[in-house]
Formats: C-alpha cells, sequence, structure tokens
C-alpha cells in the first residue's frame, strides 16, 4: 500500500537536506549512482526482461522504448557523469541591490524543493531525472508507466543505494510503485509537498495532467511545428532542411510536420522538395495549390493543421505572403519551434518577432530545439508553455530564486 | 450575454498587436489612460456611487476598499503615468550564444499575451492591472468583485476610450463584465487564450482559483510571516521590528503573525515585547512557556499556527534553539517573508540559507516584501509559489522569453 502523503514528508525531509549540499557531495553522489548503476547491470536488465515479457503484445515502437540493453544501462551511467560534470544551478546568485531603506537585497538561485515527474514506459527518463533533479538540490518523486515498473523498481533500488552509501537520504529518489490511475491523479493533488510536476510523454498524458493537476505543471512536448520556404529561400538549402526537419528523427516533438510554401515559388520548388521528401518514404498531404503542382498528395483536411503526426507524414500548403504563413502558424502551432527559410532581411526579422513559439529559427532545421545542442549539457524536458521556462530545460529550469535580506534595523515608515 | 470564447480572441489578437509596439506607443497610451481617468472623474465616481450604495449593509473594510474619491482617481492617474515611466521589460535582451553547430542563439524578452485576473471588489487593481500589463506588451482580461461592476465597466470604458484615441485595440483592456461564479469558472479553463492567471485577494479566492483553474496559476498574497527573536538580538531593535511588522498595517500580506523567541531570553525580553505589542492594541496568544512569563495571553491553539489573522493579532512561542525555529517556519509558513533578529552571524546565515520563504530576512521588518520597497515601481502582486516568479513581482514577472535563432542552413546530424 503506497501512502503518498508519507512519501511526500520523507521527500520533503530529503530536500531540506539537498538544499544544503555542496556540489562536491551531489557530484559525488552522481558518480556513485552511475558506478552501482554498471554495477548492477544484470540485475536491472532482469527486471527489464519481466517488464519486457509482460509487454510482449506491444507495438515494437513501443517495446523499443522499454527495452534495455548493457550499451543504454552505459549511456545512462554516462549521462550522470556529465551532470555531475555540469556547473551547479543553485551555486549562482542572479543579482542584488540595496534599497532605498538601506537593505542589501539578494536574490540567490535554490532548488524547486521537491519535483514530481509523470512520464511513459521509459525506464531511461527514471535515470535522467533522478540525476538532473539531484544536481540541482531537489528530491523527486516518480512516477512511470506501468510497463515499465520492475525495470523502474530495480533502477530506483540501485540509485538509492548509491544514496546511502555516500551518506544521503534514500528517499531524495523515490518511485511511486503503483503505477494505478488513482494514484496518479492523487499525485497531482499533492500540492502540500509536491513544489511543481513535469509530465513527459504523448500529448494524451501531458493534457491529462494539465487538466487534472492542482500542482503547478510545466508543459512540455507538444510539437506541431512548420517550416515555412518564402519566395527568396535558396532552394538547395530549404530542400536540406526540410527533409533534416521532417524525416532526421520524425518521432519526436522538434520534428516538422508542416510545410508552408511561398505562391510565388511554389510551382518552382515543390516539385523537387515534394520529390526529396518522398524519396525518404514521407506521405504529403497537400492542400489544393499544392496539389495542382504536385498531384500524387492525399487532399489535406482541415484537421491536419492541428496534429502532430509523429511519423513521416507532412501537411504541405501554399501561402500567398509572410502574413498568412504567420498568422496560420500563430493559430495552429503548440509554441514550440517554428523556422522561416528566407534570404530577405526583413522576411526573417518579421518572423522572428511575430511567430509566438518557444523558439524561432531563420535559415535552420527546427531539429536543434534540444538541450544536448543548445549547449546545456542535459535536459529535463522542453517546456511550450510560458511560465517559469520556455524551450529546452536545462538545470536552472529546476531552480527558483530566494531573496535574502540582511538589514540592521529598518522598520516601514 | 458574455461570450468569453470571442473576448479571448479579441484579447488574443490586441496581443498580438501591443507585442510588437515600440516603448514611446504604449508610454504614450498610459499617459492618454491617465488623462481620460481625470478627465472623467465625475463619471467614476458616479458609477462608484451606485455600487456603495448596493453595498450599504457590507461592513465598513469593504466599503473603504470599495470606495473611490477625486484624491484616490488621481493616485491611480499617477499610478499609470508612473508606471509610463519605468523601462520597457521587453526591451531587454537576457543573453545569447553561438552553439556548436553555429547558431546565433539570443533569448529575448516576450509579452506573456494574455493575462487573466480575477479579483475582489478593489477598483483600484482594475487600473493598475491594465497598466502594468500594457506596459509588459500583455492584453488583460479583468474579472472583479461582482460589487465593483459599476466602478469597473466605467474605469474600463474609460481606459478603452484611451487606447482608442492613440490608435491602439480597445480590447486590450476588456472587463469580463458578468461577475457571476460560472463565468469566473470558465475564465479558469480558458486555456486556449489565457496564457496566465493571477488570482489576487484573500486566500479563500486565492485557493479557489489554484484548485479549479487548468490555465497556469500565479499564486500570490497568503503571508503567515513570522519574527525569530534570537538570543543574541538586541531588545531595542527587536521591539521596534516587531512591532513595525505587526502594527503598522496589520491586514496586508508581507505583516508579522507569530513571534518566536529563543529560551535563553524569553524571560528577559517577553515582558518588554509583549507590553510595547499590547500598548498598539495586539491581543496577543501564548504558548504555555510564554504565558509562564506574560500571563495576560490568551492560550494559542494548534489551529493558531496555520493562521493569518490579517488583523492585531500575534501568536507567541517559546523556541529552545534555532534549529526548532527554522522547522516551525518551515512546516507553517505560506513561504512568503520570514526575519530573523539576532546579532550571531552563524545563526543569521543558517536562518536565511534553510528558511524556505520568497524573502528571508536578518535584523528588518517583514514589511518591506513590496514591488515599491524593492524599487520596483510597481507591482502586480506577490508570488508565493516557486515557479516563474518568488516575491514581489514587478513588470519582468509579466514577460516571457523566447529564443529567436539565425543560421545559414544548418541541420542536424
Amino acid at each position: 500500500m503506497i501512502d503518498l502523503t508519507q512519501m511526500g514528508q520523507q521527500a520533503q525531509a530529503a530536500a531540506q537536506v539537498l538544499a544544503q549540499l555542496d556540489t562536491a557531495t551531489k557530484n559525488q553522489a552522481l558518480l556513485a549512482m552511475a558506478a552501482e548503476l554498471t554495477a548492477h547491470t544484470e540485475q536491472i536488465l532482469d527486471a527489464n526482461a519481466r517488464d519486457l515479457a509482460a509487454a510482449s503484445d506491444q507495438p515494437a515502437k513501443f517495446t523499443d522504448r522499454l527495452r534495455l540493453t548493457p550499451a543504454r544501462i552505459s549511456d545512462m551511467a554516462n549521462g550522470l557523469k556529465s551532470v555531475a560534470a555540469l556547473p551547479d544551478p543553485t551555486a549562482r546568485i542572479d543579482g542584488g541591490f540595496t534599497n532605498a531603506a538601506g537593505l542589501s537585497i539578494i536574490q540567490k538561485r535554490v532548488p524547486l524543493g521537491v519535483v514530481g515527474m509523470i512520464y511513459e514506459a521509459r525506464p531511461n527518463v527514471t535515470v535522467d531525472a533522478a540525476g538532473l533533479t539531484l544536481k540541482s538540490g531537489n528530491a523527486v518523486m516518480l512516477r512511470g508507466g506501468k510497463e515499465a515498473l520492475q525495470s523502474n523498481l530495480a533502477l530506483t533500488q540501485v540509485l538509492q543505494t548509491a544514496l546511502t552509501k555516500v551518506g544521503l537520504p534514500a528517499q531524495a529518489v523515490q518511485l511511486v510503485a503503483d503505477p494505478s490511475r488513482a494514484l496518479a491523479n492523487e499525485m497531482m493533488h499533492l500540492t502540500a509537498y509536491l513544489d511543481v510536476l513535469i509530465p513527459r510523454g504523448g500529448a494524451g498524458l501531458i493534457q491529462a495532467v494539465v487538466n487534472t493537476a492542482t500542482v503547478p505543471v510545466i508543459e512540455t512536448g507538444a510539437g506541431n511545428c512548420h517550416i515555412y520556404v518564402d519566395q527568396t529561400a535558396d532552394l538547395e538549402m530549404a530542400k536540406a532542411i526540410v527533409v533534416n526537419a521532417k524525416v532526421q528523427r520524425p518521432s519526436v516533438c522538434n520534428a516538422a510536420e508542416k510545410l508552408l510554401i511561398h505562391q510565388a515559388v511554389a510551382a518552382d520548388y515543390l516539385p523537387a522538395l515534394a520529390a526529396a521528401l518522398q524519396a525518404h518514404g514521407v506521405a504529403l498531404r497537400g492542400d489544393e495549390a499544392a496539389r495542382a503542382i504536385v498531384p500524387n498528395m492525399a487532399a489535406v483536411t482541415a484537421a491536419d493543421w492541428d496534429t502532430e503526426y509523429n511519423d513521416l507524414i507532412m501537411a504541405v500548403k501554399v501561402i500567398a505572403d509572410e502574413d498568412e504563413a504567420i498568422a496560420h502558424i500563430n493559430r495552429h502551432n503548440t509554441k514550440h519551434s517554428e523556422s522561416i527559410i528566407t534570404n530577405d532581411y526583413a522576411s526573417s526579422e518579421r518572423f522572428l518577432n511575430q511567430v509566438d513559439a518557444a523558439c524561432v529559427y531563420v535559415n535552420a532545421s527546427t531539429r536543434f530545439t534540444d538541450g544536448e545542442q543548445f549547449g546545456f549539457g542535459a535536459e529535463i524536458g522542453i517546456s511550450t508553455q510560458k511560465l517559469h521556462a520556455r524551450g529546452p530545460m536545462g538545470l536552472a529550469a529546476l531552480t527558483t530564486t530566494k531573496y535574502q535580506i540582511r538589514g540592521n534595523g529598518q522598520v516601514r515608515e
């Protein structure tokens, strides 16, 4: 029987310890976690094999994400070592000032406290989240997909052993070991203990958490991304970027789902763009104007414009001008990543300023929206909301600030 | 019949215009709003008189907040002029870097979009919120307390006239003119149009919004603030600070509600502290140890430790040591403002680092937690949550960031 209130209390107590640790101690814990993972590879693979056996009726795409191998466990351990090598986000002071009353006011970075994660059957998220929250001084409560329960139990046990070995509270990393809906629901309302809830997974999971939780949520990952090929675009560059953004890894949130093309170049460019995409197995769905130019596309439906395919599918629309492109994007996008291919300076500036998204690109693939690619070293998710953090979230997104105010007897007049 | 979806669409369209304005145009609008308020003082007072007449059965405290006077309207106009004089938070670029692929990545401050405000029957909030959201480039949807409806209608009409006069969309400032619970509830779920919801008012209103809203909420204002008098405290300083924090304005969230005093000085200090507070009409409620020293206190109950009085009441607890003080505060506080009075360096540092609150003070009154006192020039509220903004929120809290990324054909390997 899982008692979430008790888990929350333990997490909060652990968080108070973690918040006061120096960077060296946290790094030592991360390295111990990495060593312990490697040392228990067999035990983790055994647990994972039980999960895989129970999930044998699931599609290959699903079991591929669930499957652990010695190489993947080694990757997880290396990930923890990389996090140990990153700067400590709570070592930072954002700024400070002396106010009119002579108070010295310092704004210091501090951990959030207790982070809740709700995610799908991907055991690597368990280790990633534990490493990032620990480095930023937070305790974490993990609720992974039910199909990964045995793997997650084995992983958290190993991580807790490492924490104990370096003298830290094991409850800094806890697994909600009953992956039922009822308990997930209770977790979404654990406002007394959770400072933030980060859902990771498909649109359905994210929306369920956003609509249900009273704990503050950071919404992540929905990506209906567009590439707009302007009339001044270089065709070869456009082709390389559109193909990369669509096919390099179609299942992820920063893959492009929509191609908008200016009417002045549609007849010249679209046949080459479509052929390049189709050569990579992309199924195209065009509006009337696009199909008049490239007849071997399916007809697009209204619902397509709001759909994130996460697959080798792309919808194509011929656009009258940049204003129409920007309006279309702002109406249908998920505020993730949008790109314009252009050689016109004014067009590039309009697009950068008027498109409402976490990341707006000129002449580059949307696939770069990623903590690793941005140079953050690690990523807890990609925020598509506007509060707290926007775009790829590194360690800093797992912190907040505190004003520390030093006086010498000031009272308010 | 109020159509919130239509209002949301209009707000979003207005927000897209506001986001592209230069600072001078926004300032011109703020000055026009100030001028229009002054010019229509009579009309606003007439509307306010109708609200006051309908609220004649309400307590004086309530009608005092509802009441407008020529001086108060002039204050509101001056407030708008002050906001015009503040720096534009969206003019800032937070930073930038070139990533490994050679992309130039700039993190720019941008408006949130559409801000929703739910507040009580205080017409000044209508004008404050309109000014701050406009300056930060946001549209606002205002839902004030039903008892202020006529005042709010008159005020928003005047503000909209000013917007129209300077060529800006009137829908940048909209009032939800049906202050029913059903419509407030619908507003809390207007995720397609509202980027954030900021409740302002008593604990009941704030909690109702936090528990109901699916729109991201910034929680504000609950303040169960403590002052801990350490054994090394200067008694005269402690007396001045405790009295100031408790009595200077007891109804507000940064007033102190609890006095913790170290056992080593309780017998020496408490009689003088209690007498000073009682001389200002403060009703004291003590624990057993406190009442053994100062018998003329009522007995405290367990519920007191979690209660924000907003009144001339203060609960007193004798504390064994600083660890107990910090643990008590972290268990019962609302993460708003906490202060230690001490002359011991190590104690001050422990308190600053271990107390979990937006603002932690040494040797100063908690009453300084305020945007004006911090030098922000204006305040949209005081955040007691940890995401997005913590502590007094000035104009910057009404912005988010956007990554603008300039490339020259980069694709991801």
